[in-house]
């Protein structure tokens, strides 16, 4: 049986996988070209993370990442028509992808003996950065960094994470309320159309 | 004398870094722009590999490629009106070096103790990745996903490359047929206008 | 108190980071995406060199480039609509930061052993490469291949380097001359609007 942690892993790159997906798919992308895309997307973040911190990247010590992808195109695939009206059920699966993803970037970061502050950086970019990547080869400016509260929500998250390590809260339940922190501060952003101010250019 | 395999993989070499600078060309990129991308077209597959497998990248090591793509810059700035009427020539070549490039991902990754399907991965990779950052370079949407059998391909001599192993062929014999494989499958989908269905989006 | 070549970097890395906070801002990111671009042009040329020469990318061990990065954006947030009138202040920062990453570069490559041609690809790397992504994420195609001397300024620099070195020069007057000489290029090419000429395309 797999724990509530894995569980979460894995929606989380199902529903990354399936954003990528779907805008590949709007780029008339071919069913493999998709797939990498997908791919990408989900495991995107995290290995520029591995990358950054000289550790092997996560997905090759497991093929799941690349199944569960290949799954989400299947789901594209076959599931084409009614994709678009679970729009809600794979917003509240990426909203817990990135939560869990951002405090596994900050846990590996701190593993890897980096400070905190590399940590909150890496818990962002193992959230923030399959997105970004995915905008990228699909050749459209990064979403994330206009629309809601997105790569911030991680920030926020690590953050949390930093003090209530101080506080001296048992770990298990610092990345508890760290994840659950990203997913809220995602969800209620998005609910609430909260974003962040667009810079003004100059005139 | 340089034996057969560096051959391919040299004309290989020079047919990618090529089409990264006739594409850089129609952008209008200046001379060292150009070379860049016609660069980053040649080895930026074996450098994503490389640093996924935590090798230090395999053209620092040795000079002959940031020759040879060099030399694709003077050979398109001399043969400017006539490199068109090449364009067989260049698809041939290119087609070796997707089949070398696939084989030698996979042989790299087999050695440094990953399973077949990380090694399958890293020879896509190899293969294909260049033209993929390619097109990021010049600001298009990545080619490979949307035309014809590309990436695929090496997918396809990776499986085939997997079978022989597992049938007890010899080393040499393997990567031979695994790389012809890959060619082949190149030049019949490129004849016959073999491509992947696109992966039709939502309405 | 910081020293001479302390204050250079932090110079040049504040430029950097303004440069592509502007061009954020010119696109409508928001401030967190603004400060993203701006962080990966200040450091993204230095982290692909640390990676392809297996270190720890430097902006890992002092935090002084993300806050340097910080005081970009408040800058610009701030100053808006006096930031154009600095529009050469900022070019001499800029090409201060060229010079100065330039050989930066170059010393760490050597000092990994490397010969001194991957060390001028990495001075390279170093000085240009942050440009060249911060415009693949603002979705436009690099203008360091399109406009004045710039990546080719630090080429420049790097053979200058390499033979100063062989005169036998001390290390400290070898590298500053580089730096001049990198500095000087690029500000000579844009006062004189020296640039290569584009790749012609075919008919």
């Amino acid at each position: 049986m797999i724990d509530f942690i894995t569980l979460c892993d894995y929606l989380g790159t199902f529903a990354f996988a399936i954003s990528g997906i779907r805008l590949a798919s709007a780029k008339k992308f071919d069913w493999f070209g998709a797939y990498v895309v997908g791919v990408v997307t989900a495991v995107g973040g995290g290995t520029i993370r591995d990358i950054l911190l000289n550790a092997t990247p996560f997905w090759m010590q497991q093929s799941s990442y690349l199944i569960i992808s290949g799954l989400a195109l299947l789901f594209v695939l076959i599931f084409r028509k009614y994709v678009i009206r679970l729009n809600n059920t794979f917003f509240i699966f990426d909203a817990i992808g990135l939560g869990l993803f951002a405090i596994v970037g900050i846990a590996k970061a701190i593993d890897f003996g980096f400070p905190f502050w590399v940590a909150i950086v890496m818990g962002t970019i193992t959230g923030a950065f399959g997105g970004m990547m995915r905008d990228i080869l699909i050749n459209e400016e990064p979403l994330i960094f206009r629309k809601d509260i997105y790569a911030l929500a991680c920030v926020l998250g690590g953050f949390i994470y930093y003090f209530c390590d101080l506080a001296g809260l048992p770990l298990a339940l610092t990345q508890f309320i760290a994840a659950v922190s990203v997913f809220l501060t995602r969800v209620i952003a998005v609910k609430y159309h909260i974003s962040l101010p667009a810079l003004k250019g100059e005139e």
